[in-house]
């Protein structure tokens, strides 16, 4: 089971974060972006060439103390349908050296829809008598904005797969309160969301202690974690906002249970950038990376123990 | 400017409708996919290759009486890399034949990251000294739960380049209600999200008299409509649900304004599969789906003088 697959992996590299693949051109080193350059221009392709071999370094670079990566689909779109290839190869990648991948797309549609984006990123693509995975990750966020209708095709895929969701309870962002945190008859709107897990994730228990059905929870927040996490015990809550956007690993200490899991928390530009602070402009992004991973692992393993 | 230019194509067509690119294999007539089948075998490629060929036929068939397209991300993200590519070529082509682009993709995140959905499919991706295109349609839907920093990249879009989107404020399916109708201090929440359109849109009137800043509100809740249009009259509405959702001409009245603007209505299966209503296997899909798309116009145009 893939929460399941997720605490174990989470247990056995004793690590409860996640490395962020989010690669903007101007987090890659300028060495690896120049040679892709060379070779095919100022194009979508020189760019897509870059972010993969640079995701493939530092899959290389991690993978055996890291249990999980999120790539972000945004900054694979923003390649053009060569970005679409490089989010099937970092997945697939991840994959075969024994990461657990998280794809952070935070979809929502109608039923209908919503039924298309959870078979792409969780499920199969019926072509005739075939059954095809496409981008095939283990688990994948989700905006609950359209209720439950919206929400139901990705249980589909929980169910009958052994997937898993990180519906957005409390995101990490500044902004985050203008609506989340307004009162929606007598609790918070975030509240209100979180309320909504018994229903979802109703048969979908792991031996873990832990539901398919997780949440986005922002480190940003640490008040509304401890709140959120009195609501679903049992909820995964995927973490982001440490690092670049702020927050400690003192803040996050309410998002996990006493259990020393129920959290995975994110770090994509403190661990894609890391070599932006050695000085060796980049030659050693994969020496630079590990490095901080092992650090953000103890700083965060400290603060929970 | 981009509503500008919807209103101009809508003007010239007399045509305030889109048609939805949403196709399912279960949608493009058999002889389309077989034939791809045969040449690709049961992959992917051949799903893709079958929904380029249905795309671009409808569109020939439309893009005279239609002023708009709106394809849906999913349908395309279902085929992995390959989809990414029909929906860039669907983009381009519906460009060439004068049409209009609405990118249904209700995308959302924090600042940093919606910035690149943003600028992937509104802006450029910058390597090197170039600014490239990406998807580069005219208009996209986004989701407002992260509050306004996960808006503002797009409206940065919109001031730039001339661009517009639409907000989800009132979703067409049938839980939309679970948390959009909900009392937020004293108002629904889908009443919340209108009113921070006059935040959002400010500098952004165009002389059509409507915002770039538009709305997402569904046919199939014509109460709604009417109290979200008297909270934002100056938002243009992506108003879908007609047709297969189930929703009227009578239903969608109350989205338009008194000068005949104000809204743009979806169609997608009703005009996709309307050659299974024909009895010719799928031989006449281009005709059929004409057909449906004049009947549409006329119905709509008649329930709003």
């Amino acid at each position: 089971m893939s929460v399941q697959k997720l605490v174990e992996c989470i247990r056995q590299k004793n690590n409860p974060t996640v490395a962020g693949l989010d690669a903007r051109l101007e987090y890659i080193p300028s060495f690896i972006v120049s040679q892709c350059v060379e070779r095919y221009g100022e194009t979508l392709e020189a760019a897509a060439a870059a972010m993969q071999q640079f995701n493939i370094s530092l899959i290389d670079a991690l993978h055996d103390i890291v249990p999980a990566i999120k790539p972000q689909a945004a900054y694979y779109e923003l390649l053009g349908p060569k970005g679409a290839e490089v989010l099937k190869n970092t997945i697939d990648y991840a994959h075969e050296k024994g990461m657990y991948v998280i794809a952070d797309i935070k979809r929502n549609d109608i039923g209908a829809t919503a039924s298309a984006y959870a078979e792409a990123y969780l499920g199969c693509t019926k072509v005739g008598d075939k059954e095809l995975p496409v981008y095939n990750a283990d688990s994948c966020t989700v905006n609950a904005y359209l209720g439950t209708d919206g929400i139901e095709p990705f249980l589909k895929e929980c169910r009958a797969r052994e997937k898993a969701i990180y519906i957005l309870v409390k995101t990490s962002n500044p902004s985050s309160g203008e609506f989340q945190n307004r009162d929606m008859e007598g609790k918070p709107l975030f509240v209100r969301v979180a309320e909504q897990f018994a229903k979802w994730g109703e048969g979908l228990d792991t031996p873990s202690g832990y539901n398919q059905v997780g949440a986005v929870v922002g480190a940003t927040y640490p008040e509304e974690q401890k709140i959120i996490r009195s609501i679903i015990p049992k909820a995964y809550f995927l973490v982001p906002g440490y690092g670049a956007q702020g927050a400690t690993a003192k803040d996050i200490a309410n998002a996990f249970n006493d259990d020393g899991l129920g959290a995975i928390v994110n770090s994509s530009r403190g661990i894609m950038c890391a070599w932006k602070k050695t000085g060796k402009d980049g030659a050693d992004f994969m020496e630079a990376a590990r490095a901080e991973a092992i650090r953000m692992r103890d700083d965060i393993v400290s603060a929970i123990r």
